[in-house]
């Protein structure tokens, strides 16, 4: 098997901006997850950033990737329509998206999911503990029965999605709140995994079991061989698709 | 339990271009559903059309609707944004939408989706055969365990479509395809029936079985007290969704 | 619509050995339950428990029940298996089963899910907050963004179940652990809403939401005309499922 | 990746007593598709049948199973219970399970789903095609949008199952009838995924399609290495879940 082509796109703006961000991810949030995933042999990791020429994802760039990370936060309103209609289609062809965090506000999340994706949060270094409820999930391959992450900004229920296919994971926190952290959907010939951890002011993205599940998460969503072919055009365009 | 108040939209297009389908539904295929659905005590019909001033779909017509039944095919792409904003935030806020037959395609249907709706079509008389595979729903009470409509449009899968929260019926055809026919979801505080069959040459909604189905399907659209409050103002706005 | 005819089924061991118990439920968990249901003017309520002949669920009975709440704890080894082969052929065939709280180890539930049911738990007196994580659902009809009981028994995931067919209720403890405590079900022509409150030291089921879930789920749970028909012998006969 | 222990486990009566299956099997349903299997290198398969002591599937068996396939028919309730005891629980420790065909009526489907497990059928020579609803699914890959066999037995709806965790394939048979014929469930820490196709007197186990979805079955229900570790004792003890 063939390596699983893998980009990771970042906002890339907290981390010029806040001193505390930058303290935590000197060189971006992209940059701490491709040192990560770049130690398994299997896969091959580019990253791109809001700021680039077309927000860093050309035709060419999404047309060589198998799995798309997507960290945003402060700046989901710059990302223009182009890209979002052009991932959306990457999606419906087969990509994989793993949107991180505060990206379940992204243009291209809402879109995927037709709903607000709206929830509660609040920032108080809850600690967060988030439980395994599908053991037999390949999600969950290698974590134990929960995890803590002993500082995190809170999510909480309801979140305005779609009931995912596959629920993986459910957060507990500290003021009393419970939310649905790991989420499989697919949609098309694309799959996509939603994972809530990744606050900009905690080191998150360098826990053990976090970056095990977004190493499981890549994994589940590379489309298999015909998904990779449905790439190259020969589905019925769907551009008007709002 | 006050009345169910339903709004049943219809394009209105065919009916007034094409003799074929003037002699089927000479009042346009709105009208044909009132009358049948005016039969029940409990609900409270009115219609509305493409060619009406905001598609017919004002803020109060949609405050004023439980259920909104959804007819469209050929002027899809005139429908206005805003008004398809205004029926996708009614939705999200707890109104029931029914989209009927072609209205996979419509914009309101492909916008709560996130996915193509696209599919495989034939128009070849075909007789369909609907076979009721969930039969503790309420969507299928006072259903045999399967009916036939000797003569409709083919629908086939690949349906591009999120893997319904729950399925209800599935569709045989002549020609040797199966079709998702009835499926159930729920967006934010609403529920969808996307129910497939009605082309506009045949008698489809004068059929007894059908009737039925779109009696139960509004009854398990309709929203629950909370959700009726809910319309009034009280969640978040999310009108930047698209 | 005639009254849903609704049996109570109690273990009623605990209320006569402990003390403690009989306090909160001087006459036994199933009559403060029939007391509250009595209100309801669609709803006719008996009571029936372990220690009568045939464990109070005679055929006569069970043909004679709409649906069947269950509580059980103690004594689950003592429910003779041709009473547990009864009511679940009755579930197959259209009644609804609301097993409450440790019923989550009784036989019915364990034969009608597939699985082991087990589940981690604690005495300790944590508060329960539970959310709703699906607002549109006939469920949650006239509850709260969530609620809380101020002291009940822990239990917590990973709980040994399948997916639910809907998900409606997740549980937050005070000690760190999160559970799936309302969970919807189809199977055959009935239908099952697992809830998971009701440790019998506690006066959990005098709590106007957990009546209010309970009266929400008899009404989901009760068959539709055409599964009640299916309760006189018109399905194959599956008496050799184990 | 070390290869993935396949156990084939065939009840053998048929192919014994019915000149008409020998002639398609001559070996038996379980060496045709070991032969097969045995094509790919990361896959190591042995095979099992009813008339060996403790029907072939001792606890040392199972215990280097990482997934079983089954293949039963006219001998259902001559396997013993002790070892469909020992079979259900090993699939809740993580092996995975494959019912093949008229396996849909066996003692450890029908353990695992909890309902009857009926179904319509009819032995008339009709042509099944096999569509695919789930195209980003790993079950699919390598399959073509649908795929026919010339001549199969026809089972149809209503099939009295759980709704499957995620629906696969749907069947389309030239009498009319539709089936859900690729069904995938997690149960417990196990994967199971039922196929329709295989009656005993067709060559649909020679078919490049069938094996290609066996072949992908067998990976997607392959326990992970997590699941694997739990099967050698260290859950809690589920021995009394009948």
């Amino acid at each position: 098997m063939s390596d699983i082509r893998v980009t990771i796109w970042n906002e890339f703006r907290h981390e010029k901006s806040h001193e505390e961000v930058r303290k935590v991810y000197p060189e971006g949030i992209h940059e701490a997850l491709a040192q990560a995933l770049r130690q398994h042999d299997d896969l091959s990791v580019r990253t791109a950033w809001l700021d680039q020429p077309e927000n860093g994802l050309t035709a060419e760039v999404l047309s060589d990737t198998d799995v798309l990370l997507w960290w945003g936060h402060m700046a989901h309103q710059e990302v223009a329509d182009e890209v979002v209609d052009r991932v959306h289609q990457a999606v419906l062809n087969g990509m994989g998206l793993i949107p991180l965090h505060s990206a379940h506000y992204s243009k291209i999340f809402r879109r995927l999911m037709g709903t607000s994706c709206s929830l509660n949060w609040r920032e108080a270094d809850d600690k967060e503990r988030l439980w395994v409820i599908a053991p037999s999930h390949p999600l969950a391959a290698g974590l134990p029965p929960y995890f803590e992450l002993p500082a995190e900004e809170m999510y909480g229920e309801f979140f305005d999605i779609p009931a995912p296919d596959e629920l993986v994971l459910v957060s507990w926190f500290t003021g009393g709140e419970v939310f649905r952290s790991g989420c499989c959907y697919n949609r098309g010939h694309g799959r996509i995994f939603y994972f809530r951890p990744g606050h900009e002011t905690y080191p998150t993205y360098y826990d053990a079991n976090v970056l095990r599940i977004l190493t499981n998460a890549i994994h589940w969503c590379a489309p298999t061989p015909e998904a990779a072919a449905r790439k190259f055009g020969n589905t019925p365009p769907v551009e008007d698709v709002k």
